[in-house]
């Protein structure tokens, strides 16, 4: 524990020496605050309260990632983590739950565990029951001031509603009037999915807004918090490189591709009511695109972040069902791997897309007729989530076989950025070669363990750094452009194309995309990608 | 041998594939027109005559590579290399003086070295007789013929005089009647210095005009042909992303750097009469400026690129001496290093520059007002030669911490190019770290050999390819940059500032370079750079 505490004390002093840092905005063009270990944990107490804490998502996602904190010297010392749930477990039922997700990283001393578990707790309660939220808020109490609360007079709480978001608004409204802390701040952290269209999605905002603030609202896309995501903000706008480049003079098409090497697998019922539009491109593929198409804002702060990404994403025209190209797997008779349809709860009539591209138009001065295309899919060939902007032709060629320029964030596997270049061929011919100036995080960074997105937005959470988190007006944005062909789609207006499980997709999704511009060099192969990241992302 | 052959075959079945190459230029927008292994090679023979055989060039530059060629496969099988020199010597003396430079490459057999010599003739002569290059014409006469000429009809002929400049046109004018080939094209390759000023370097130039076409010489600047030397033209005009950055608007100095770490060791004397400036900055260093500031050729052809290089010299600023500086090192004594008129033959008094730093103005629309600056040193602390293009501050720079950004191509050693850019810190923080999109040649091209200069320069020679030489008019662009300057320099006007052995040089050199704007970012090392590159470069 001593190269943790050590580790931990060192960031209060940063802390101390950069001022507090947390939710103030800064102006333009000055040095922004630094918002790394705010003071305030120095001198208050910390719960943060895991409901559903017997779940999937808490035992796979949360706990691990504030497990990842606490490692990093991250958690403050006196932190608490309560889980909430129905069953009814001891404090030692809930680490054995909880222990086999905790994974070891390098350089953490052997009882690290041990002592986590010593700040975990378990309560068991009903969702709906005021006197069971009521006696949390007691056992609450007890910890935060046997951590000094009641001498330093603050507590802060933070939730995590691990729970199905049907019973979002019913459980807060049941918790808030008994729960809260009255010396600290409550945030409260919601995941996907926020509704199923324009007006559920509404519906639910209003419904927590009953409850809780805007402000005390953390709505989690973890894509927000991938190293390469929260990169694209920097390389912008950190770079004069790319600022002559950024726009429709320059960029031909922008696509955002994200594949799965496997399908349902059993989930089938489960995602037959979803689909991959809903599941990973109207949420997750859409944040991209907005990071990458949106103006510079005005400053760092969340609000002049987010204020942008809702800007561009009011720019983009609602898609059609011509925008729009879906697929579903079928059995690939050489490996055996089945077919969508042949999973458990899966109509055999389904027209469930396990895959799509879209396009979609930025009706402004920057983008107008640039495709920025999102494909995704299960099933597919290779397990891949990039960000690729191919550049225009260059004017004039000189050279007769040159390809096209591409920028390509790399999000996972091996998080990398690198720029597809034509270089001269070394040796004694005049040919070219299609090559790249590279960052391999883990090459060029090889002592650098690159964070869950969980493990960041958690910590987020408790600086109170809102940038990563969706608001409400981007998600009400979000679904806008989605509404309409999500609703042909539900009434099974369109067949989704047959391709095979393993495959690339549909053929006609090639099409698809090039139709729209995109030029695919079939020879070329980026080196660095058959290494594979240590990073757990 | 036969993986040579095998090799060399290739060659010609793509040249025939790809048409004949050589001279011609080719329109705007085509393809460019292989110029690999010249068809003519197949048909013809060829003789490589080197006069000043027994000289130091000769045995460290010319034969070494020739021999590569060889190895390569890219010199003709049934060419003949004759050594010319008034030394007395037997055919075996001559292959025993020229075989300890001769080196084996990766995958070449044993038995190249013999078949290589076996190739390898020596004639004897003095420079001032007709007679003696009667005889050698003579002994090339019967090499054509058993290389099968008599019945192809065609003998090419490559005179390199590896000789002192000062005896370039009386040798010319003596050999030139009796020795040149009636039955092929004749090629006469020089070597710098050419002249010591604008008057003499035109005098030079008029009295081989006396004797040789323009056509027929191949002046050598060696800096040509190295690798990054040759990517420029590739990464400026195949490549989109650097077409809007690379003017005033975007770049905020460039700057050219050769740092050799060593002294002139004992050729003080020769040294002396030349100084830095004549030795890399007014021809070397120059033409890698001319390549990175000139116009967008019309084609690849020589005449179209060599007019552009030109072009951009001619609207270069005379250089006065409040644009230069230059330095003398003296001894370190911790390291026991002598100073620079410790070497014998210089005088004690000698204001000659081993160290000098030049800012050039191109007063064009492109890059009037940007500094263009060119350090050049001996007796430094490391062997480096690059170009360094450095961007703008960003407007409106969101990040207070961001450094500018910088495109660098690294010439030697370790040939690279990359792109200093501003990333996010991996991690959990939000601070910035300056990195870099890095094409390293050996990490990414491990089996590809770079060539040496001198291979690439004599196979451009042999195939006709007149790119990377420099025409008189461009000498004459030069010289005429530097002349007030070196003649005040040569007077004596401006007294060396002293540097230690072994430091960066004169401190003033970057006061220099910082009025000049060039800003310097302390905390930044190139990863790449402390691995060495395999290449001979």
């Amino acid at each position: 524990m001593a190269a943790v505490a050590a580790h931990a004390l060192e960031l209060s002093m940063e802390a101390a020496e950069n001022g507090t840092g947390g939710d103030h905005s800064s102006p333009a063009g000055t040095p922004r605050p630094s918002k790394f270990a705010p003071a305030e944990f120095r001198s208050a107490s910390v719960s943060v309260i895991v409901l559903g804490a017997s779940g999937d998502l808490a035992k796979k996602k949360t706990l691990p990632a504030l497990y990842g904190l606490f490692l990093r010297g991250l958690l403050p010392a006196e932190a608490a983590v309560v889980g909430y749930a129905r069953s009814d477990l001891s404090r030692a039922d809930f680490h054995d739950r909880i222990s086999p997700n905790l994974e070891k990283v390098d350089g953490s001393s052997d009882d690290s565990l041990a002592v986590f578990l010593g700040q975990c707790h378990y309560v068991s309660g009903q969702y709906d029951s005021s006197e069971d939220f009521a006696a949390l808020h007691d056992e609450l109490i007890r910890l935060e001031d046997e951590a000094g609360a009641s001498e330093s007079g603050e507590a802060h709480r933070l939730f995590y509603l691990a729970l199905p978001p049907k019973v979002f608004a019913s459980v807060s409204a049941t918790f808030e009037p008994v729960a809260m802390s009255q010396r600290g701040w409550n945030r409260v952290v919601v995941e996907k999915p926020f509704g199923r269209d324009l007006a559920s999605s509404n519906e639910l905002v209003a419904a927590l807004a009953e409850t809780f603030t805007e402000d005390q609202q953390f709505r989690i896309d973890h894509y927000l918090g991938k190293e390469a995501a929260l990169n694209m903000v920097v390389f912008r706008f950190a770079n004069l490189t790319f600022q002559p480049l950024w726009n429709r003079n320059y960029i031909s098409t922008v696509e955002i591709t994200f594949k799965e090497p496997f399908g349902t697998e059993g989930r089938g019922g489960y995602f037959d009511e979803i689909g991959i539009v809903r599941d990973v491109m109207q949420n997750h593929l859409l944040q991209l695109l907005a990071l990458t198409a949106m103006e510079r804002p005005i400053s760092l702060s969340a609000e002049d972040v987010r204020d942008e990404k809702v800007k561009v994403l009011r720019c983009i025209e609602p898609l059609t069902l011509d925008d729009i190209l879906i697929g579903q797997y079928v059995a690939n008779e050489e490996t055996g791997k089945p077919g969508y349809t042949d999973d458990d709860g899966v109509p055999d009539d389904s027209r469930c897309a396990t895959f799509a591209t879209a396009a979609f138009n930025i009706r402004n001065e920057r983008w107008d007729g640039v495709p920025f295309i999102i494909r995704c899919g299960k099933a597919l060939n290779e397990r891949k989530a990039n960000i690729r902007i191919q550049l225009r032709d260059t004017p004039g060629q000189l050279f007769g076989d040159a390809a096209r320029n591409e920028l390509v964030f790399r999000i996972q596997p091996s998080e990398a950025i690198y720029l597809k270049v034509m270089a001269k061929k070394p040796g004694l011919g005049d040919e070219l070669v299609q090559t790249e100036l590279d960052l391999t995080y883990h090459s060029r960074f090889p002592c650098e363990t690159i964070p869950d997105a969980y493990e960041r937005l958690l910590y987020d959470v408790l600086r109170g750094d809102r940038s990563h988190f969706v608001r409400a007006d981007e998600l009400e944005a979000a679904w806008r452009i989605f509404d309409d062909v999500l609703h042909k789609l539900d009434d099974g207006a369109v067949e989704p194309l047959p391709y095979v499980y393993g495959s690339r997709g549909p053929d006609a999704a090639d099409d698809f995309v090039a139709a729209r511009g995109y030029v695919r060099s079939g020879d070329y192969s980026w080196q660095a990608s058959s290494q594979q990241s240590p990073s757990k992302l």
